[in-house]
């Protein structure tokens, strides 16, 4: 540390200091190599509430070693009941800082102490004598009451006695974890040698890792209760995080569960039989809330998440052991959600709007889906390196990913297409051929089906599995070629993803030359109206009065219609969709896309941290149920396919009022009132009117695409 | 030269040979530096019907200087007549590398004769042995038909009699035609020192270059039958090149005319007491034909150049000496054409559409406007370094041109407007502060009505005039710093122009940002449906069934409908066209485009020798017609700001019948019949059935957009 009257202007990487303290303890715990950075001799404070005994059992052996080893003297200070002893909470900062200076010597100590309270005097004088007085305390008090331990002897060989934690799962992810995320995660990345990385050298990663990553961070998780739920899986469907899912069990795995695991008779004719079980994840779940709005029965409630932690092994073993059931009839906000999310424990902030949509594609496409993403949000809580939070079933599939630039990830997932349909087609002729040729009546019959259902995503699926397997029991060189791409032979689903900065914006060009094209691909659009990821930048996306940066003064002119736009195409299926208003009509739409034999593009509101909505995220899903009631947010679908006739459906109804009301409540809006009083007043009201002109302009769209018409 | 076994793998510049021979006279008459790559002593042949005394007369003194000093023996031989005579017209090529053999004396004369006697047989006894016979005699002449001529002493200090060409015209402009054009077009370039580049430093070239460059490339131009002219001023308002200009004279005007001018009464009441006169440039016209094709009374018709080689004369007096006359009522075919062209004699194709409609703009913004030019056919007519063909008024007054890359040329032009409007907000600011100040009356008035004329292109025009005039007599420092800034008080006529390539695929992207800006920016597209300039590639403008490179199968989906997606907007003006259909419906929406004070996009028809039409290019308007009669191509306005409510007015009848035949009557539709017969006529049908639901769509909405019906 260095006093003067001259500031220091450059930066110092300090890794061999005098003195290193440990503010908290959990940082022991988790391993983070702290002491290593002590220099022989040197001085190592822990404040923790430990003994020496305890300490001893905390501590890993290589630290164990090296302060044994380099003779550090360790210290241990329990500033943490101190502070709530003298009324300053959690604030144990003061009491560290004097505990330094009475250590580190750095100057006389009681000089130190005099500096010390004239500068909590200065800081602290307008927040009353009281907070001044407490803070003198803490700085006496910080100056004696740490106490040095003694070093047993038996550090020098210590050794843990617990192994290394060893994780279940694919070898390939458990090696990525264990040898770069783990040291990453105790901020030890720096030692990792070159060759840790010799698996990835072409930028692929094993996805599924995020699900390693316990962070743990909520402080209020959810809790359920069993009698008041009717199972109707709305708290799992508006999960962004995936962390709160229904099961269905068998006699056999209910028996099997940990004592832990709540259940309840399962409701309706396909439940008949089995047990229903909602599996809550309070190491995973970030407490945004949001699934206990959508509850209609206050079934969930948010409570500490102290007591729900032993809710982690039920489960942990509903992930791991019960299979998917029930199956129900058609695609229903219910069924889906007893599907297996592919997509959990990303980072994406509390309430995120974005991945709940992500992880309802992944629930009804994910095991054969190929996902494109455009930089932005989505790209981040997509994939930070090494740790994917779009995962695999059992079977190992799942969806892979890729991010590209910010301005070509149309042409990117295009690309995917591509080289799919390039390869498929081979297999086609190769396939032709076999059946042409000489070859078993069930291999004939198995070929002939997958020639069938090849642009049909589901029903090629089964077929490819009993392709597979006829293929596997010829000897022929043609079947073996075959299998040789047997992962190239069901039909892919083809997802691009990206934020409206990419769409709207600096990724349309490419976007617009994509759908133009009348291929095969799904496009995913999640519409902040804002640059979220990069600060909050307006986009063709944000709405007249929106403050955005370069709008400071309120967005100019209104959004654009990326959805109608992309409808004058005639050929290509568009939806807007707001998942908290109409389930039913969210899920509807991306079915129908993903099954349109063209071009999709769905464009999904979201909501987001950067809205700063009145009472936060946890109001993310009722914000689009008020989008859309108002008339802020339209819901349509268009579809070029639709068999009768009516290609153009809209799904809101007329505004039901409240549009200055819904603006108020959102400060990207209200804040342009505060500052600028009267042209809020002004584009608050243009707002409102397009936002009229709007409705009525779709009203007549449907008579435009209505072909029963003439 | 150089003979063998082994091919020669280099190239070679060769500028210091032993032979050179002048194959074609004209190349002498030019000043072509053709001897000066003689070396000392070589052999110069020159190809002529000239004696050695008329030879004298052509050749440039630095020719005869270079020939006495250097001791070059110069032959002339008239291969021309010899060819005639001998039954092979203008094949001149036997005779004269004959001669070459003979003079250059590389091999054995007799073996050469021989060598040359066998490639012929060879070559030509498939056409018969009266072609070989003919060739043999060729041979045979060649090798002696040409005299060498004694060079006079005088040569060694020769002068040309006429001194080098005088210009007219602005003067740096003239010096860049001297120092830079001639040169280049002499083909001496290489010999231009870099410091005649210093004017041209930043890139700018003066406009109006292409004027001094005559071409003189038609073999045919119209000549005008003054009696039989009804003075509609078709013929001139479709001209590519602005060769042909309709000019109303004053007695006065018409007596000072060069004789040659042909002359008519004018008709209607706006020409009483004005002689009508339709001027035409022999020189600059390429001889397209496509005025012929206009004119409703046959008063024009193609004839030999020669003939009216003297009417240059006529043209020249008229666009030098005679004043706009008359202004007429409104904008109308007729007014529009009196109106001096600010485009004119560019080196595009012979029949060009795009040059026919930039044209016409530059008559009517022409003196206001500032282009920002994509790269493409439009930048290449547009630009040829140096060589402008856009051009100024008698005021001094023209577009201002710049060339962007393909892809940001909207941005380019959109940073154009942006510029001005910066600098006119300064200048508002400094006008009302000079109003608010102490400043004369008729000064302050003039500053009132170019404050209140701002926004108003043609309105401004004359404010600003006056207000000029008035800052002049101030001796403020106020009005002495607008002054410095006069050139942008008037408001001026942004356009970005491109063509297909760009404004529907490449630039698309910053296109869709520039409308959707909602500022004051004219756009024309340059619709030919393919790449044109860059070999005729598939753009988003193609449309089904057309042939193109990448689509050599004939194009799978339709065409792109970039004015409904601009439509989507609604705050953009949009207008489809065709010159030759409606002429008063394209001058309608291009006065309404630039009248509107937000952005605008109009998309222009153009018939393009990348289509092939049948009859070629002197077809072009022709094609226009047929194509919106047969509803290939519609006609249509959508004006945001329609006073009626009726924003969309569809101007285009139904189709027509006949589509079949159109596409049969392009080779870019045509020839995939011939190649893929069976795929073209589903592909022909599918491209007419779209057609026809395109025009129900655009029908429907009228309705859609019409603001008196909910």
């Amino acid at each position: 540390m260095r006093f003067g009257d001259s500031p220091i202007r450059s930066t110092y990487y300090v890794n061999q200091a005098d003195f290193v303290a440990c503010h908290n303890p959990s940082y022991i715990i988790k391993g983070f190599k702290m002491v290593r950075d002590v220099k022989p001799g040197g001085t190592f404070l822990i404040n923790c509430q430990w003994t020496p005994e305890e300490l001893d059992k905390h501590l890993p052996a290589v630290a164990k070693q090296y302060i044994a080893k380099n003779k550090i003297n360790v210290y241990l200070i329990n500033a943490i009941d101190l502070a709530k002893e003298i009324g300053m909470g959690k604030r144990t900062n003061t009491i560290l800082q004097s505990a330094f200076f009475s250590l580190a010597k750095i100057m006389p100590q009681k000089q130190a102490i005099q500096y010390m309270k004239d500068a909590a005097t200065k800081s602290y004088l307008k927040k009353g004598q009281d907070i001044v007085d407490m803070n003198h305390k803490a700085i006496d008090l910080g100056a004696t009451a740490y106490v040095k331990i003694d070093i047993p002897a038996s550090w020098k060989t210590a050794t843990d006695k617990t192994s290394a934690p060893k994780y279940k799962g694919r070898p390939a992810l458990v090696k990525q974890v264990t040898e770069i995320m783990d040291p990453v995660a105790h901020m030890d990345g720096d030692s990792l040698p070159v060759s840790a990385f010799m698996p990835h050298i072409d930028g692929q990663f094993e996805t599924g890792a995020a699900a390693y990553e316990k962070r743990g961070v909520a402080v209020t998780v959810p809790t359920w209760d069993a009698e008041k739920c009717i199972q109707c899986n709305n708290c799992a469907y508006v999960c962004p995080h995936a962390c709160i899912r229904p099961y269905g069990l068998t006699k056999a795995e209910a028996k099997a569960a940990p004592k832990v695991t709540k259940m309840a008779e399962g409701k309706g004719k396909a439940m008949a039989g089995l047990q229903y079980t909602l599996a809550i994840s309070p190491l995973d779940c970030m407490g945004c809330g949001v699934c206990i709005g959508q509850c209609p029965t206050q079934a969930i409630q948010m409570v500490p998440t102290e007591g729900e932690l032993a809710q982690q092994k039920a489960f942990d073993y509903c992930v791991e052991k019960v299979s998917r059931k029930p199956k129900l009839e058609g695609t229903t906000v219910k069924d889906s959600q007893f599907a297996q999310p592919l997509l959990e424990f990303s980072g994406a902030c509390a309430g995120c709007a974005e991945t709940a949509y992500a992880r309802l594609v992944t629930q009804l496409f994910g095991d054969r889906m190929y996902i494109a993403n455009a930089t932005g949000c989505s790209s981040i809580w997509g994939n930070p390196a090494a740790t994917s939070p779009y995962t695999v079933n059992k079977d190992g599939h799942g969806p892979a990913w890729s991010n590209s630039l910010f301005e070509d990830n149309a042409e990117h997932g295009y690309g995917m297409h591509l080289g799919q349909q390039a390869v498929r087609n081979n297999l086609k002729q190769k396939t032709e051929e076999l059946i042409e040729g000489r070859c078993a009546e069930p291999l004939k019959r198995a070929a002939k089906a997958w020639l069938r259902t090849m642009d049909d995503g589901e029903a090629n699926k089964a077929a490819t599995e009993k392709y597979i397997e006829q293929l596997k029991k010829s000897s022929s060189a043609l079947a073996k070629e075959i299998l040789s791409k047997s992962e190239f032979l069901t039909k892919k689903s083809v997802w691009i993803f990206g934020g409206d900065g990419w769409a709207y914006d600096i990724g349309y060009g490419g976007l617009d030359h994509v759908l133009a094209s009348g291929d095969d691909v799904n496009v995913f659009v999640f519409d902040t109206e804002v640059y979220s990821n990069t600060g909050g930048q307006a986009s063709k996306a944000s709405n007249i009065g929106q403050v955005a940066q370069f709008a400071a003064a309120g967005k100019e002119v209104k959004k654009k219609s990326l959805a109608e736009i992309a409808m004058a195409y005639g050929y290509v299926y568009v939806a807007q969709i707001a998942m908290g208003s109409k389930p039913a009509q969210t899920i509807k739409a991306i079915v129908e896309a993903e099954a349109y034999p063209g071009p999709s593009l769905i464009v999904g509101y979201c909501p987001c941290e950067m809205h700063s909505i009145k009472g936060g995220m946890i109001n993310c899903q009722e914000e689009m149920k008020k989008a859309v009631d108002c008339g802020y947010w339209n819901l349509f679908r268009f579809n070029p396919a639709a068999e009768d006739g009516k290609k153009f459906i809209l799904d809101s109804k007329a505004p039901a009022g409240g549009y200055q009301e819904f603006l108020a409540n959102e400060a990207r809006y209200n804040r342009l009132a505060r500052e600028f009083p009267g042209r809020s007043k002004e584009l608050f009201k243009r707002n409102e009117a397009a936002a009229e002109a709007r409705f009525k302009h779709l009203e007549k769209l449907q008579a435009v695409y209505d072909d029963t018409q003439e």
